[in-house]
């Protein structure tokens, strides 16, 4: 599966731009104006609050909790973290004052900008598997399964716990607690193949393990206290 | 097992004086001055940051990890949320301002002073089991066994994953971010049984859920994702 992008430079005022400038991200040869994020054109529409997640998610790192001279920004673009300090110091963000543990947690969150944008096709894409999510025009449903394969209604589960996820979820979030977020199979890689939606609390017990360590973990926990556990082979 | 305590009330500035105030927990009938966490004076010297840490996590509430006018006082004290409201505004707290989800949160962590200087005692107790940590003086240690039966060294465990922890965790501490953090097993419950120690990642996993909810919870996960899992029985 596979679609080819118009790929035409977008203008942008953002000083963190990628190499090579913010693309076109519509099928080669469209009609009409270029677009970045035309995959979100009906989300943006039809559930806001979900499409700025998608976007800030896929291109923007998370950082600290806070923000602070030693915390550093707590939400910068995923390619901005490719830069060298000395590129990133003419751009205000001075690494050299950061904590350790903070440049590592923001250099691990870097990714180049045609990953990011995949990533937020591949969680567009997941976004209408959701239970109770509306389905998409045809045009979206089109570009995105000539992407990622065909879209089934009811089948995006927890990447964690593999329980089907529930699209009212997206709609209790308060203070940086929404109970669906966006996570990863293995924290380090934010690739399309890695991506996925989870329940808070699973995002939250997997923390900065792969998934497979997770799982490993929690087994030996349960081995601890006493249960019977095997690994499927 | 058991140990009568002088209990002559102490002198206190607070004004978030428990009812009764602050009381004496020297054994009953000692010679000298009064004190409130004499089975600290140990620690204290040699461990400063984790005989700060048992008191403060014994009697202090953890609100919000912010400190704002709608989030609330970030700390408090641990009976102060047994006042009703119209006794907290008079000391300064306006619970009406804050979020429901805050109230519920501050309100569920309100313990008596007696259970959190047991709480306090117990968690001692636990230290001196910690693998690494230096033995007690004998009077603190034939206090605390009264209180708790022997002190074995190297036998405290993680509250949630049952793996031996080391003291050297405790002075990894930064920012709020401490390796080993004060745990229980019934969240909602700030009673000797259901404190103790676990690390960080566990305690965090573990989240709002009692320890047997978190155990069924990941038995739960990993049958999904195709282990064998048997509860023991």
């Amino acid at each position: 599966m596979s679609l080819e992008f118009c790929s035409k430079p977008l203008s942008s005022r953002s000083k963190f731009k990628p190499k090579g400038g913010h693309r076109c991200y519509l099928p080669k040869d469209h009609k009409g104006k270029c677009s970045e994020f035309p995959f979100l054109a009906h989300l943006v529409k039809y559930a806001p609050r979900v499409a700025k997640k998608i976007v800030r998610d896929s291109i923007m790192t998370t950082g600290a909790a806070w923000k602070s001279e030693d915390a550093g920004p707590n939400r910068i673009r995923r390619w901005a973290m490719l830069l060298p300090d000395a590129e990133l110091l003419k751009l205000g963000i001075n690494m050299s004052k950061l904590k350790p543990i903070i440049v590592s947690k923001l250099r691990e969150k870097a990714a180049e900008y045609g990953a990011c944008m995949s990533v937020a096709q591949k969680l567009a894409w997941l976004t209408y598997g959701i239970e109770g999510c509306e389905a998409p025009p045809d045009p979206i449903r089109q570009y995105l399964e000539a992407l990622f394969g065909r879209i089934m209604p009811n089948t995006t589960t927890c990447l964690v716990c593999k329980k089907p996820i529930s699209f009212a979820l997206f709609h209790t979030a308060q203070r940086g607690k929404a109970e669906i977020e966006t996570s990863h199979s293995n924290p380090r890689l934010h690739t399309t193949v890695n991506i996925g939606f989870a329940h808070r609390a699973c995002n939250i017990a997997q923390g900065n393990k792969t998934l497979e360590e997770f799982y490993d973990w929690i087994a030996e926990i349960l081995l601890r206290v006493g249960y019977t556990v095997t690994k499927p082979s």
